[in-house]
C-alpha cells in the first residue's frame, strides 16, 4: 500500500472546510479578505462560543489532536475541564498550535501585532524552534490561527501566503480575542502545549516524547485583556495537569517530572495577570518555567517506570478566576 | 460567503437520517406510518438504549447540542454522569429540547397525550413561550420527540405536519416510554434546558446567556411511570450542576445564580416522586422553582465575575436513586 | 421501511477502513500481506499510540462500541481513564471483543500464536462460547485484533479466512503488542468486556443484559510482556467499575452484583503479573473470578432496584503501576 505523508494543513483544512460549512451554528462569521484569504471571526464581532474554540483548538493541533470539554470531580468549584490529546504531540503541539510565529504590520496606533499558531507554522518554517523540529509539511493550502481581535491586514496576508508558499485564496485565518469565548478555550486547550515547549526548554531530546494527554479547567472570560490572558495561563498553572509517554533512561523521566510542573517557578504563586503587571508586561522577564500544568506525570516507557512531581491548588486556582 | 442561515429542523434532520442508518445497531424500529410520516421506536416494543438516548438528545438539541456520557469522580456510588453543552443554549433548549407541546387526540382510555420536544415547535410556534423567543426556523423537515409509549395517532401527525408547514412524508417521530434507557438519558439530558426554562420563568433576558454546560448522573430506570419519571427529576435537582455565561451586570447575573438551583424550592428534599405525589400528580401545583439542577455557576462575561449557589447531595441522590 | 440486519464485521469494516485513511496521523503501519490480506502494525514497527488503540478497541467491538479516554477526578495520580459503552453489550463484548480464538502456527522457536479477538471471530463461530451466543454475523468482510509483536503466516491466513467465508483480500489483521501503548489501551478497554465474560461464567443468562458502561485508568506501558500484560490487568482490577443493566428479578440482579468484583476472588490483592509469576504462567490456574473490575454496579430495570459491590483501591493500583 502506498505511504500517505502527514501533512497537518491538509488535515487541518478539512476541519476548517467544517467549520465553514457549521458557520451558523458555531456563530461565527467568514468573509474573504482584499486577497481571497478566507476569514474566520470566532469572537469578536462573532459571537462564537465554547463550541468554536474546541474546533479551533482541534485546527490549531494540526488535526492530530483531540479536544473535549465534560464534567471531572477534581475541582467542585470549576467543574468542567477541557482534555486534550494528540497523536505525535511534537508535531501537534510545537510544530503546529504553539503561538510562535510573530506577525506585525505598521506602526503606531493602527499597527497590527498578532502571534500566529496553527499548522501554517510548520510551512513557513520561520522560527529558530523549526531547527529543532524534522517535521516538513507539504500542502496547497495553510490555515494560521491568532488571538487576536482582528483580522490581519492585506500585507500580513501577502506575506504569510509567500512563507507559506500558498496563494492567499488558500489560506484561512481564524481569530479570537482571549476575552471571548472561543479565545479562552483554545488558550486553555494549550496545556499539553506548553508541556512539550517547556520540555524542549529544558532540552530534552523532542523525538523521545512519543504521546501525551492533558487537561485543564475551562477559565471564565474577562473584558480586559489582561485578566482574560491571565486566567486562561492560570488554569493551566494552578489545575492544568499532564502526563507524557517519553522514551529513553528513566533518570532522564524522572528529571523532567520533577522540572516540568509550574510549581519548580520562582514565579509560581500568585495570578497570571499580577505576575505580568509586577514585571511591567514584559513577558520575557517572566521565568520560562511558569509556564506548565501545576501536575506533570511523566511515563519512561522503556523501563516502565513514572514519575510525578507539583500538585493541583484549587484553592488558588479559584482566587485567580475569582 | 453567502450566509447560511441556523435551521435546527434540518440540523436535526440529519441526526435523524444517521440514527435511521444505524438502526439496528441502536436497536430502534423505525417504520412508516399511516401518513408516511417517520416513526422512530426507541424503548418500547424496540430495546434501544444508552446510546439511542444519547443520539435523541442531541436531536432534541436541535443539532446544536453535545451531550455525552463519562466517569465523573464526582459521586462514587454513581459514578457515569452525563454532560450537555449547546451552542446558543437559548434556541438549543427552549426553542427545541423544551418539552412543551401538548400533543393529544381523542378521549378517555384511548386517548393519545403526549409533550411533544425537540425541533419541530419551533416551525409551529404554537407556545406562548415563542413570544420571547426570536428564532425562526424555515424548514421542509421536522422532528418531534415524544416522551411516550405509543406513537402518535394519525389525526395528531396531521395537525403537526399543518402547524410545522411541512408534509406528512417529512416528519419524523421519536418516541421512548420515560421508563426505557433511551427515555430516562433523553429527560436527565434535560440538565441545561431547565436552567435556560428557570432563566425564563426568573425573567432574565434570554438574549444574554450565549453559552452554557451542564451534567448530571446517569439514572437507573424504574418501571413505574411515576417512578422512572421522579428520577430523571431527581438526578437534576439533587445531583446535576450547570455552568451559565451570560452578558450584562454582575449584580443580575448574581441574583440569577442565586435563584436558579434546586436547593431555592420550597419542594426541595424528598424524592420527586413522593412530590409528585403529595400533589396528587399536578404537576403545576409543584414548585416550578424545583425544576433545576442542584449547584448553578454564572459567569458575567462583561464583568468577569462568577456567583455559584447550592450543592450537590449525593447522599440524597443515593436514597431517591434505591 | 426494510429491516437492515446487524453486522459486526460490515461496522467495523468501516473502522478498519477509517483507520487505513488516518495511517499517517495514527502512526500505524499498513500493508498488504502475502494472501493479499490487510496488514496493519499499531506498535511493533510502527510507532501507534493511545488514539491508535482507541480505535483498535472501537474495532473490537464490532462498531458497537464507543471508547473514549479523559481526565477524572477518581484517582489524582492516575487522572486519565478508558471509558467503555456499547449497545448491546453481550455482541459486542463476547461476539467480539472477547480474545477467545486460539490462532497458531508451527512448533518450537518460529511457532506463530496469538489470541484472537474482533468480530472476524462471529464470522468464525470455533469457540464454545458461540453456543450461547444467538448472534450470527453475514459479511463480505472480516477483521481480527492480535493481542501480537508480529502479523500472522499465510498459513494463520488461510484458516482464518476459511472459518470466516470470506477471501484473505476481505481480511484485515491489526496487531500490537502488549507492550506499546495501542496495545495497552485496547486491553484496559476490555473493561467491559471482561464483565460480561464473568456474568457468562456465573451462568447469568446474557439476553438478560441489555446495556453497560465501564471505566478504568489509562495503564502505563513496560517493556517486559509479563508486566505490560499485569499492569493492563491491574487497571481493571484493582480500578475499573462498571454499570450493567439486566432484566429479570432482583435477586438475581443482586447476586449477580455481588459476585462480579474482582475482590471477590481469592487471587486479589497482588499486581496481576505476580499471581501470574505464583502459579508459573499457567493462565488457566489463576481464578477466572479475578478477572473482572474492582467495582460493579447492576440495575435491575425490571424492579427498578440498583446494587453494588466491590471498591475502588487506588492504593494498590499505584503500587502495582510503579
Amino acid at each position: 500500500m502506498s505511504e500517505t505523508a502527514l501533512s497537518i494543513n491538509t488535515l487541518a483544512g478539512h476541519l476548517v472546510d467544517r467549520m465553514v460549512a457549521d458557520a451558523a451554528k458555531l456563530r461565527i462569521a467568514v468573509s474573504k479578505g482584499e486577497r481571497g484569504e478566507t476569514i474566520i471571526d470566532a469572537g469578536k464581532a462573532a459571537r462564537g462560543g465554547i463550541d468554536a474554540g474546541l474546533r479551533i483548538a482541534e485546527i490549531c493541533l494540526g488535526g492530530l489532536g483531540t479536544v473535549e470539554l465534560g464534567p471531572t470531580g477534581s475541582n467542585p468549584k470549576w467543574p468542567f475541564e477541557i482534555s486534550v490529546r494528540a497523536t505525535d504531540p511534537v508535531i501537534a503541539c510545537l510544530a503546529s498550535q504553539y503561538a510562535g510565529w510573530a506577525l506585525s504590520h505598521g506602526e503606531g496606533k493602527g499597527a497590527f501585532f498578532a502571534l500566529g499558531s496553527g499548522p501554517g507554522r510548520a510551512l513557513a518554517r520561520k522560527e529558530p524552534l523549526f531547527n529543532d523540529l524534522a517535521y516538513h509539511d507539504h500542502a496547497s493550502r495553510a490555515t494560521l490561527v491568532l488571538e487576536s481581535d482582528r483580522a490581519p491586514p492585506p500585507e500580513v496576508t501577502d506575506k504569510v501566503a509567500a512563507a507559506c508558499g500558498v496563494s492567499p485564496e488558500n489560506l484561512a485565518f481564524i481569530f479570537a480575542p482571549t476575552q471571548s469565548l472561543a479565545g479562552g478555550v483554545q488558550v486553555v486547550s494549550r496545556v499539553l502545549e506548553v508541556v512539550l515547549h517547556k520540555a524542549h526548554e529544558l532540552k530534552f531530546p523532542l523525538e523521545r516524547i512519543i504521546d501525551g494527554v492533558a487537561a485543564a479547567p475551562l477559565s471564565p472570560p474577562h473584558p480586559d485583556f489582561i485578566q482574560a490572558m491571565g486566567r486562561t495561563n492560570d488554569a493551566i498553572i494552578y489545575a492544568g495537569q499532564a502526563h507524557l509517554f517519553v522514551t529513553g533512561p528513566a533518570d532522564e523521566a524522572k528529571a523532567l517530572a520533577e522540572q516540568l510542573p509550574s510549581t519548580t517557578s520562582r514565579d509560581h504563586g500568585q495570578p497570571f495577570a499580577e505576575i505580568f503587571k509586577k514585571y511591567k508586561g514584559d513577558f520575557y522577564a517572566i521565568d520560562p518555567m511558569l509556564f506548565s500544568p501545576a501536575q506533570a506525570i511523566v511515563t519512561a516507557v522503556e523501563t516502565g517506570e513514572t514519575f510525578r512531581a507539583g500538585r493541583i491548588d484549587n484553592a488558588r486556582l479559584d482566587a485567580c478566576f475569582s
